[in-house]
C-alpha cells in the first residue's frame, strides 16, 4: 500500500520516462503522506489511442490532426 | 470527470463499434447527469478471452462452444 | 462480461439518474457490440469532490466557484 | 457480481495456471461470502514488467537480478 | 505485486469473512503462480447496492425481492 | 488523458496532503511525458483499513501494532 494505477494513451514512452514518473509518484506519496517507498506499487497501463475517447473524439483522431 | 472504464473480452471489435459505444456513454452521462461531454473520458480495455473467467469457465472456453 | 466502471464526483445523483445511465450503457453494449444485457455489469463509483483533481485544481474547488 | 480484477506482472503464466487462480477465487467468494459462482467475474491483467514499479525499482529490474 | 481488486455489493460482510477471502486469494496466487504472499495486495471494495447494475436491474432491486 | 487512480488506506489525510500529491503527479506527467496538466485527472480513493490485505494481514491489524 499505496497502489497507483496510471493510464496513458500509447505514445512510445521510453522505459526511462516511465521510471521517472514512477519515481516521482513514489516520492510524492512518501513526502506528502508518509507512505514507505518500498510498499508503494505504481502500474502504468498504455491504452491504444483508438480505445480512449474524450468527449466525442478518440485520442487517435485528435493526435492525427497534430 | 467522469471517467468510464469499459472492459470487454477481445472480439475483433471495429473502431466504429468502439466509437459508437463511447459516443452513447458520453451522451448518457450528459443527458442523465449533466456531465459535459468534453470532460468525459471513456477507456475501452480489451481482455484476452483466456484471461476472463465467469464462474468456473473462461470466456475462451464458452465461446469455443458456439 | 462486459464490466463497466463509471467514476463520477459525488453530486447527489438520484437512484433514477444512476439507473438511467446504467440502462443506456447496457443498451449501447448490446446494440453496438452484441453483448447480452444480463451479462453486463455496470458499477457507479461516486468520488468525494476533494479527492478528484483535474490539472492543478480539485473538483471541490472548481464547483465552489459556480 | 462480484467482480475481481487481478493484476500480475507478465511471466508466461499458462492458461492452466490462470484457470486455477480463477477457480480458487470463485470458490473463496462462494464459500466465504455466499456469492454464486456463475455471477462471479475474474479478470487477470498481465502487465509488462517495465510498467510495474515497486518503490524505486521496476519488476523488470528486480527480476533481471534473479 | 500482484494486486487484486475485489468489488462486491455491500452486504454487511464481517471482517472475518473479508480476511478469509483475502487469505484464500493470497494462497491461490502463491500456490498456483508462485507469488510471494508478503508482496500480494488484496483490496476489497464494497459498492452500494443501488450503484451496481446487472443488465437492466440494480442489485438493490434484485435483493429486495428475496 | 492521463487518468491516475491512487488507492491508499484511510488515514485521516488532510485536503492539503491530497492536493499536494495530486499536484506532484500532474507535474510528473507533464515534465516527464509531456501530458498537459489540464487534461490530467487524478482520483484518490481511501480504502477502509480492514479492507486492505498485504499477504496474510490487513492494514488495520498491522497499524494497530504501531
Amino acid at each position: 500500500m499505496p497502489y497507483v494505477h496510471v493510464q496513458v494513451a500509447e505514445n512510445d514512452y521510453s522505459d526511462d520516462q516511465k521510471r521517472a514518473v514512477m519515481k516521482r509518484i513514489v516520492e510524492a506519496l512518501d513526502e506528502e503522506m508518509g507512505r514507505a517507498p518500498q510498499s508503494t506499487n505504481v502500474v502504468i497501463q498504455e491504452i491504444p489511442k483508438e480505445n480512449w475517447g474524450v468527449g466525442f473524439e478518440t485520442i487517435a483522431s485528435m493526435w492525427s490532426k497534430r
